[in-house]
């Protein structure tokens, strides 16, 4: 494994493992601080691909003045032996005078996806991520790219930004990597406190029983769907609903509350972002609501 | 030469001649109605690279709602037949359904370059350069792409954006072509009246006239280049100036007016656009301003 910090470097490591003819380029491109759902990427990403190029970089750009760039977890040995256990060929860890030399004046940006769930929280963020996504594709110039599905609406901004500027990469989205019980994988969970770790479990099983709900007909609408997620966040006295929301995925369209789930005739996303105390966590559910059992 | 329609047949093409080892693949993206400018940019480009690919696309994204978009000269016979005589190997030519299949919502924007001068007069213009250039780039992948210095404002935005973008390709700018009288080449050229092609000339008089003013060290400041610029073109009945700047090249940005030239410390552009009729020109001259020779 070669770990690669200049952008010169890097475009010298991948014409090495081009002409040596290792077949396509795979990227995971991530902030650090790896966990097990990073991990599932890397795997992916080595089952695709003959080169295994992730980045480590925790991007200024994406993240807004009150929120937790200067404070966000890093480790970087931590990381380098994670990345070479799970078979990554190339580790790309820039600084940020690295990637931003100067000022940039250059943004690339996603409309209409960006402005609800965490576009509407976080000001700019997904602005920061097409824009410094862009640059590392440019320099990696991947054939496939690895997201979590964890961050949905960013697997649907970069998806939309891949199909709108032609790009050549297929973004290739993974499942959601959770613990025992249920907490979505996530670098921000080292924030919680135990009783907040324990509380947050309710993000996951809220979802869990509206798609139970879902299931048995006990709930039809969206709004019922979206009053039940709420109710069984609220058990919770710690967690602050940032939203809760139920969209088309990955189009991020809003849905008529009186209408059926099944009648959005595709997929949905119910998205959450909660915060406990100072930390905001966030977990989704992507399915294809289906008439319930009863109807059929 | 080969004519292709679809981005599919051009990502083809260009495996093709990759796979041959045809050397470096340099781009000249225009939008047809070619002229002896863009010959100039294809013989350059054929100097340099062993694949020379064109594009011929009127852009929508770049004209205002009250441009000419609709009624941009086009002639397809007749720019087959330069590109095939200049030594074109592909020629790209996608319909507006080809480039955008569905509504955009991806934009590549540059700020503060593009704010001043054609910025000014024509806004939101820049963003479409910007966006649609990002798309012919990650369709044709080149190693350089050249532009005509007359739209240096271009020149330098599309600089940035390659900069703070990671592009892996080289802005290649080649000198402003012009008739023998002057006039600097354009499409629009054609839109003209002959007594406004007579008139247009003082664009190239003018630009000579300071020039030749700042070497006799009859003119040293901005104001007073400013002020002989614009009172030349003043001598043109028809010619109604849009702007008339001088600005630092590349970053575009503002001198002091009681300074002297030489005092940029670096390459300084005169840049002009002038109305006849409903025809709108541009013209400019990007130099290093020396000291007056009466001070040498």
């Amino acid at each position: 494994m070669r770990v690669v910090r200049t952008i010169a470097q890097m475009r010298e490591a991948l014409e090495y493992m081009r002409q040596g003819g290792h077949g396509p380029v795979g990227f995971v491109p991530t902030m650090g601080y790896l966990h097990e759902g990073h991990a599932s990427l890397l795997r992916a990403a080595g089952e695709k691909s003959g080169t295994v190029v992730m980045s480590i970089f925790v991007n200024p750009l994406q993240f807004g003045p009150n929120e937790d760039f200067a404070s966000y977890p890093r480790d970087e040995q931590r990381d380098l032996a994670l990345a070479e256990r799970e078979g990554a060929d190339i580790v790309f860890i820039p600084s940020v005078e690295e990637m931003y030399p100067q000022p940039i004046r250059t943004g690339v940006s996603v409309s209409s996806l960006t402005t609800q769930l965490c576009g509407a929280s976080r000001p700019g963020h997904f602005d920061g991520v097409t824009t410094v996504v862009s640059k590392l594709f440019n320099i990696v110039q991947p054939d496939y790219a690895f997201f979590g599905l964890k961050d949905a609406q960013q697997v649907a901004v970069l998806r939309r930004m891949v199909a709108d500027l032609n790009m050549n990469v297929e973004i290739i989205a993974c499942p959601i990597v959770r613990e025992e019980d249920g907490l979505a994988l996530s670098s921000r969970n080292v924030y919680l406190s135990a009783e907040e770790r324990r509380q947050a479990l309710v993000l996951s099983r809220s979802l869990r029983e509206v798609r139970q709900a879902l299931e048995d007909g006990k709930v039809r609408t969206v709004n019922e769907a979206r009053e039940l997620l709420v109710s069984v966040i609220a058990e919770s006295p710690l967690a602050v609903i940032d939203y809760a929301e139920i969209l088309t995925f990955p189009d991020l369209e809003s849905l008529e509350g009186g209408s059926k789930l099944s009648a959005a005739g595709g997929e949905v996303i119910m998205a959450l972002a909660v915060k406990f105390g100072r930390t905001r966590l966030i977990d989704n559910n992507v399915f294809i609501p289906k008439e319930a059992h009863a109807l059929v």
